[in-house]
């Protein structure tokens, strides 16, 4: 799963590692400095493990300080950076390169003010995800997107890919609960961007930030949204005997206006392999399983529970089972988060990440099937179906470098799909390396272009995270007509 | 209130008039277009009406087509645009310029798709903020975002300005609302942004677009989230007899995790002037009256109605008033909402829009009725309490030149104050003509390039609602310096 080209390192930076690696030193200290072979080979993946290259020299600075000396060196010595966090990326939006100083944020992880009465928490992006939560629990609040990696990714990955969660169909992805960041640009500038409170002149520069992969410059602080965590929540699984039904049963709940916190998806293959190892009480007998949770007083979650079983009776579900109390909430839940934990003891899997329009459903899975088998793979499916982000799971043999090409294949075929019914590359894991040549899928060349123009104006030299997120061809060929149409010539 | 600098318009344009009407007409049609000087007033200024140019022509498209074909014809001539919705600005957003073509999108009004199960509305964006909320309302839908002019704004202007209401505490405000745009680019070309359905790869262009006050391109088609209407509304009153303790109240209000869907502030020359006109009941005993309204369910509603009369029994309220009914709610609103005209009747006034931290609020109140004092004013206060938004209106004597430019300066001060303190120039109202010379006490030299090399990429010759936004000489020096630091010069 190795198709993506990546450039050919500069021979001439490389050669001077030495030297480069006594600049930093003197900048920030040896110490916040990783330069033997052992060291740099812990950061030379990410979790699309099959890409590996092995950083220039990988700085672990403790201040936006740091981080501003860093970068203005890159920028004055012509180097290239690749900003990294805990390195979860799916997408090879962390893989460094071995012409690249890898800026790692982890170390700056503190939390630096709690502001209930406003409603925020201002912290260093080092942080993970999880630990925001755990340190306002105490109070009742939580920081509402929930990737599953959120034990160890950080907020700055997060902000990278403006990921989402099972929970985000309620609360938003990343870019609606963070109010302001600290970033630091390529050439060492400082930027304040929006605040802890109502902000609207100007350019809304924060969402243009957020998701923008570390293409226009390093967040080390944020200032995130913290919500007031719901009195209860309970789930209920509805079991459906054909996975049109379920898809119909989901449009018909949004369309009554309802919105649950999470709904999760899963398909035969799927229920099978997280039954047999969570032993959840998984019915077996059906096609398509939704696990739909709502929260609030009891009140409020028996009487959205009841409207909830009385849409889905219209579809006659084969299984309609409300939690009884925690342990059993817990029961359910626990087949959905082992699930591919589960999957991954069965077979390698490579796991995608499109968005679809809900009414696609029945017809994208019917075809998901009808790919992968056309490649001799199968597929299991798991994914948020509220707000229409797909997972499908590719089961292949990583040992059989065949079953690697056409599982990658079969996974771009996939991506098309998405976007030809309507829908996108990319959920929440990003572009990457991953999905860089099917940008052109997605969009236009005016499109490409007027993005690749916002990225030449935070880093005019394209030294940020390079040879991701755009084609690297097409960027070459419209990087010349970037600069062509730049303000100097109109 | 006229101090803002207003560029010399272009005589040689103004002299090629009865061609460019005659090649404009060849382009869309003659009946799209209005020529005459009777005409023409009507366009010639928005509700900031202390300023008025008469706009070269107005064009009147009926399709993105023609749109696109009037940019393109002026983007090859050389002319400039200024978009205009229902001409509601409160900032001078869509001030015509006497050498400037205005593309006015009001008779692109259709309703082009309803989708109850993706909960979405496809409009063109001349329809009226209202117009989309009763078209959905036989489902038991609305559109969220609520400003006052609601009746007659257009959504293309909200989109301008990222316009907020009074029920954007829960709901969020126009970015919040809106998955996907049409925009037409200056030099003509149609672009697609975002979509009905979850879509993250690439820069989040939509957040970027949305109030970038016309300076980036015209928006023609939109696709919004529709909501579900809650089941039904209460209000309730809170007097206090000083400032600090109401705003303390809404701090831990917000502090509990409470989200109500509006909490209104009025001080106590509004309390009297609504009061004398509406007979709302409101307290006149009390310098600060908070109308907070929560929505749900009747369990809902009285639950957290309780909580939040238990809240602010620890701040000493002498008045606390639950509405009873329907009628008492009615009542409890229709003070708040005659407040502007209640205060236009007794006096001109200045209406402001800074926002603020909530902690900040005794003290800003404090110091905005000193201002207003120094400058000889009293000041009325209305504002969206639960996120900071304040709306201080000054009265003055509009037939008195000299007190419309002391009004003007304690504007500007006020506005000032707000940025000192943690805030923003402008919560909802855009910057527009108004606010453009007070950008730099928002925002860094550094903050203000990087925004200007945006409007850069998307308009090089700043041909869009020009004049506007960003400070007129600091852009002249400040544009010099984008275009040495444009792609091609890296």
């Amino acid at each position: 799963m190795t198709s993506v080209k990546l450039p050919i390192p500069d021979a001439n930076v490389i050669a001077r590692r030495g030297a480069i690696n006594d600049d930093l030193a003197r900048l920030i200290g040896r110490e916040a400095l990783v330069t033997d072979e052992e060291g740099r080979r812990a950061y030379e993946t990410d979790a699309l493990t099959a890409y590996r290259r092995m950083p220039l020299v990988v700085a672990l600075p403790r201040t936006t300080e740091d981080v501003a000396k860093v970068l203005r060196y890159c920028h004055d010595n012509n180097l290239k950076v690749v900003p990294r966090g805990a390195g979860t990326s799916l997408c090879g939006g962390a893989l460094p390169a071995e012409d690249a100083v890898v800026v790692c944020i982890s170390k700056m992880n503190r939390i630096l003010e709690v502001d209930y009465a406003n409603r925020f928490a201002r912290v260093e992006t080092g942080i993970t995800n999880l630990a925001i939560s755990a340190r306002v629990a105490e109070r009742g609040f939580f920081y509402a997107p929930d990737p599953s990696s959120q034990l160890a990714c950080t907020l700055a990955g997060n902000l990278a890919m403006n990921s989402g969660g099972a929970h985000c169909l309620k609360y938003g992805v990343t870019t609606h609960n963070v109010l302001g960041a600290k970033m630091v640009l390529m050439d060492g500038t400082v930027v304040e961007i929006g605040g802890p409170y109502l902000e609207s002149s100007g350019y809304d520069m924060l969402s243009l930030v957020i998701g923008s992969e570390g293409q226009l410059g390093i967040i080390t602080e944020a200032t995130v949204r913290i919500i007031k965590t719901a009195e209860g929540a309970r789930p209920m699984m509805l079991g459906f005997s054909a996975p049109e039904t379920a898809g119909e049963c989901v449009a018909a709940i949004i369309a009554a206006g309802i919105i649950p916190v999470a709904i999760e998806y899963m398909d035969r293959p799927a229920i099978e392999v997280c039954e047999a190892y969570a032993r959840a009480g998984y019915p077996l007998d059906v096609e398509a399983l939704l696990i739909v949770e709502v929260e609030g007083s009891d009140a409020e979650i028996e009487s959205l529970l009841a409207k909830i079983a009385a849409i889905a009776a219209r579809f006659n579900p084969k299984r309609v089972e409300i939690s009884a109390d925690a342990d059993h909430s817990a029961r359910i839940w626990a087949g959905r988060k082992a699930a591919f934990g589960a999957i991954g003891r069965l077979s390698d899997y490579y796991c995608m990440d499109g968005t679809i329009p809900l009414g696609q459903l029945p017809y994208v899975l019917s075809r998901i099937s009808q790919i992968c088998a056309e490649h001799g793979l199968k597929a299991a499916n798991i994914f948020h179906a509220g707000d229409g982000n797909l997972h499908p799971l590719i089961l292949y043999d990583a040992n059989k470098p065949e079953e690697a090409e056409k599982a990658e294949a079969a996974g771009a075929a996939i991506l098309s799909l998405c976007v030809e019914v309507g829908g996108c590359l990319t959920g929440e894991h990003g572009v990457g390396i991953e999905k860089r040549d099917l940008m052109v899928a997605q969009f236009s060349a005016t499109d490409l272009v007027v993005q690749m123009r916002i990225k030449s104006v935070f880093d005019p030299a394209w030294r940020l995270n390079s040879a991701k997120v755009f084609p690297l061809e097409a960027s070459e060929s419209l990087r010349s007509d970037t600069i062509a149409r730049s303000p100097e010539a109109a």
